[in-house]
């Protein structure tokens, strides 16, 4: 199974190809929202849970749209230069390196912040007037504004469970933007979605796996975290068609990554155990 | 719809030209006050909620004065050198360069720091002798200082609901600035601007949708951290023009965008209902 | 009105002209104390609030006195580097540059450290050889001291109603200054300032606007974080100068700046139309 | 004793040499769910307290799987560039120095970032593209991406014991590994460990030290931050190995490093004394 | 009285000339300990109060000595590297430069760290080896110790009325040192320190100064933060010579500079109109 | 007594000469301990109050085994960079300079890191590889791991007395592990202490310091923060030996560096009279 090549360096800017969309399975109206907000250019703010979707999402109405996607992961020492770009030193001359935001303004790229709430405050300050009727990026370390190419879009993502009063965006940033809501998908949705992205081929252990994971959902409301996600169900289902036990396969995914709590986790194995009988 | 041009780099400071001034329509005497400030070169303080025209107002200003107006949007780190400049290693030689508030007191233009409480408080202070009769800029760095260019004005905007304890202009500060204040646009008034902004032909569509959002913004006292912005119904109809449904139209620009509470959510989708009817 | 020619830069310390000192009209007894201070080089702290003068009073004496002043606005960011100087790199060298603070002690200005409060710890400790019987200025930088210049006087200035307990001068660091005690002017002394400030010609409207600020300045014991200035006074006068209406003009100078309360802003509004009737 | 050789430096990137893996005694089917894991690429996630043998299970995992193994301890200081790679200064270019990181991901190593919850968060942002369908790191700073080596592989390490609500994993990011749980060995187990560690003959002390260990446990209820770890039980043994007396050496390894509250320290040399008799 | 001179830059370590010792008359035993210590080079802490003489008392005792005396005043931002040295770019090479600590420790000087508590902490860790059998300082950053001179002296400085739990030597420092108190003076030892001071003439006004000085003493028990200090006194004295009415005079040195509480400076005005009578 | 030679620079590894071991009196069975972890290179842990001969007991050892001794004191701000060493720019190149843990780690010393809480916690992680099986040092910064000197051994100091919630070693730092308890001596090893530190030849003389010494301890209990030191009573003895009264020298050395209470001082002076009789 070893493989002597190397890992693959590759542009942050790339065209789609022409070959198939990622899979996707839309929920309700997200694709013509999204659409329309595209043929306006509006920005677009996709609110959900983890592991619900989001990314996929964007990256098959990307490709749709045959548009290039740069994402950025957002976290706490994000600052705005990591964005738009700053100077390097280069031998003897200090040379201007733009960032993927910028590289996106210039070239017409749906730029996609991914929980933008983590990044320090300058970066929503900068894409304030890339929002409104401006469409402009200021590069204050330059002196200067890009105007958008007329390609450009601006997306972010917002999971509503985790803000506090300490780190929430501003209303007066999230008015900038029109709203896609997501949620985990109804059952038979999600037991293709399941089916979809493991390979696996035995419908009644998706099924069980679907029925297993929406079960755990309701102990959100008794102390979980957060609830399974798809995406779980999926590594589940993956163990399993690489040799693991059922059992063994869903604890691994869908009990320990979740909880501490003892309680919890008992009532979580009392779950799979009623779906998949106990461990050999 | 692709189009292979790049984005336009432009220099911050630019006269406007002899065109049409862009779309603004007078709320009250903000026009009189704000040339009574300009003919004295007193320095004017923007206050109102987000979304109400602060700064459509301000660019209509310049562009009827003939000024150039530079636009410096205000966050957390942003510092006084990152205003009034630094020194850059270029090659062996140290150059000073000029930041945006230099360049506005040296070439004579209007520099609009907007929401200035989020700066970082050195930023305050650097402007204080240049809002009094001093018209000065300290270069501390450069062991200068400049007399403001006879053109130079200074504008800020504040937003009065966002001020904490821990966050707020001095009182020495804002006593050194005329005030203008802002709100959301009558009735009338703000039909004009949704039908100007968004280009939406049909007057029973805008109509439906000022009545809404006034409606809206009555939940601010139930719990509602900021009320419907006119921006956001300007969205709502731009998103109808694209052809999205009335109601999807709506619920991605007024609703999700505003709030994560489901009790706001439903009684906000309720408003959209009783004016567009149920979803399709 | 628009003038083409370009902001100046001037060097920090300048002796004045043999011209007219600066407008100022003395209180009480702060010109003697600061020349018996002056003769002794002792330190001097100008204590009082926010627009009442104190900046004026030092530019008249500097005047008077004919020496040079130096004003540093302190900030939550100013260090003692940006005080006493810092190296800087110049091609391949490490060069020196003074700060505004060693500059003066060398050269022989009045330095004057504008709310030294706000400024970091390390200012204030740097100044204490400066404020007494050494007369010395350390450059840990460079492992050297500087003997003061004979014609060096240190002068910081303090707003009583500013501090707190995280944020105060020592008392160690207190008593090293001679304090001068500021207010606001009495009534009659006010008139004067405000008509010599604005060149308003109409004894009666400074007369109102005079008697309207005081009353203003009542409010400060029902929640007005800061009262009414004598600068805001001039500014109202100024925009009717300019041709606004003295009710906007009132409004925009005395109401707005203050505060964002509903309550005050009513109670200071019945004020300005007690004396200048109800707005056209 | 003593030895002239210096410390030997070695690559980071290694892959084990044909001999013996380390030694390793599996407790439950920890070894069947990493090979799992390992085959579909999953990322694992290792959960379980101080000293119970996460880091010498994946060294024997590394070494069975004839993959390289690249560990990162994780701390407070501890950024994503000191794991992706950042630009030195070498003579007059900037060149780009892989992290330990995006070596792994080029070469297609296992990558081990102990106690990842101690990093900065940006760290665990870097690593989520790396852990779902994309595989791939992204070099912000190069305005690249890598997709990663088909045998890169991802594994952290979680202790329960320690997490706060200050300093956590987010859902989003936990939910993204399969979970591995760890405890302390069982009683025969934790004795052959004991025994193959220290190299120590003799049943008899080996049997007591794993019966002091387990009573000594007991105590966690009682105050006790954290349980006694085999690794302390080698320790014990090893000092005995060198000649030190029984209790002497059980003190210097389970007393003292354990806890610093006098009854608990009594607690614990009572159960030593139990085992081993009083001190000569 | 102006002067063109510039002010005069000195190195910072110089022996002090043959000249008369400053002025300073002692209080207790503090002579005998000082010379004590010396005698056997043991690191000396002076405790007590604001502006008591602990800086006049050091320069007397080095000038008797005839030793060099090197002051660091410590502050919030003050780093062991301000102490110790750091290396500095000159042209194409790294340069080490010794701080005034190393200075002192190789040349042999006393040195002085005025209010250490305040500096960051890694400077009294710093220190740690210089106050033991060692007498080392270790230079980190070269992977060096050096051995002190045999005249190298540590005095450190401590105002026992500001500590907090927050900031306080540690234990583990303090008893490093060598403790001597200080205090106000008694009432006739302060009149001759105010006379010689101020070089005032008339003894009935030094008379009526200390004894005003030593009144308002007793308000520190009613919420003077700091009580009078003698060298507040000495301005007091200093301000009449220079020809302020005496009422004048001791409002500005003895009432402003110490508070700011209406009642407190009431208090302390009544004070000074009992003991000079009411103002002019 | 004055010595025109400077300070003395030293490499900061060193192996002991031939001669005499420094003075040092055992207490316990600290010796064996610390011979058994040496010849098995196990990592230790040196517990005890300050001042009670922690470090002179490693010079001992150190110099016993003829192996050089590297001490860094840590502090708040000392970052594992400072312990492993930093890239550093000598004319066009960067230069990776060896930080005095990496030194030891090559060259085979005893590291001793003295009150290692105190520094950041990413010097805890980076010790953890060298403290297991491993005996691993990790050059993050050039992707490198150095295999430790056969000599090589790590020591680290801890104080009980100090350690807060918020700031102690981790129990998965400390279980690594050996631990050797320090206390006070017992009465006459103490008085064979004092004597021999201070050289000291009147055994009343030290019998009465020791015996006060003792009794001031008791005050522990009652609010002296740490009790009197063993190096506080030499301190005692030397200014004596130097000719200051011995009520004078006690004072200075044994009362005012312990505390700034009122009531301690009284009584740790009533104790110090009940030995020595009052002052002259």
């Amino acid at each position: 199974m070893s493989n002597p090549s190397r890992g693959v360096e590759r542009d942050v800017i790339q065209r789609p190809s022409a070959g198939k969309a990622p899979f996707y399975l839309p929920q309700k109206d997200e694709v013509e929202i999204f659409r329309a907000a595209w043929s306006r250019r509006l920005p677009v703010m996709l609110k959900g849970p983890t592991g619900c979707g989001k990314t996929r999402f964007l990256e098959h109405m990307a490709h749709t749209l045959r548009q290039p996607l740069v994402t950025v992961a957002c976290h706490e020492d994000l600052t705005s230069s990591d964005l738009v770009g700053r100077f390097l030193l280069q031998g003897d001359e200090t040379v201007w390196q733009d960032g993927p935001l910028t590289r996106s303004v210039k070239e017409g790229a749906i730029c996609y912040l991914d929980e933008i709430v983590e990044a320090r405050t300058d970066t929503t300050v900068v894409i304030h007037p890339l929002t409104d009727h401006r469409r402009q990026l200021p590069l204050d370390k330059k002196s200067q504004y890009i105007d958008a190419h007329p390609d450009f879009m601006l997306v972010i993502s917002y999971n509503p469970g985790y803000q506090t009063a300490l780190k929430d965006l501003k209303p007066s940033t999230k008015q900038r933007f029109v709203g896609i809501n997501f949620d985990y998908p109804d059952e038979e949705l999600e037991r293709k979605i399941v089916a979809g992205e493991s390979g696996c081929q035995k419908p009644d252990v998706v099924e069980k796996l679907v029925a297993a994971g929406r079960r755990a959902r309701a102990l959100k409301d008794h102390g979980l975290e957060e609830a399974t996600s798809t995406r779980a169900l999926c590594y589940a289902a993956d163990l399993m068609n690489a040799g693991l036990s059922a059992v063994s396969a869903a604890r691994a995914a869908m009990v320990y990554p979740l909880t501490d709590d003892p309680a919890l986790v008992e009532a979580l194995e009392e779950i799979i155990e009623a779906h998949f009988g106990q461990a050999a």
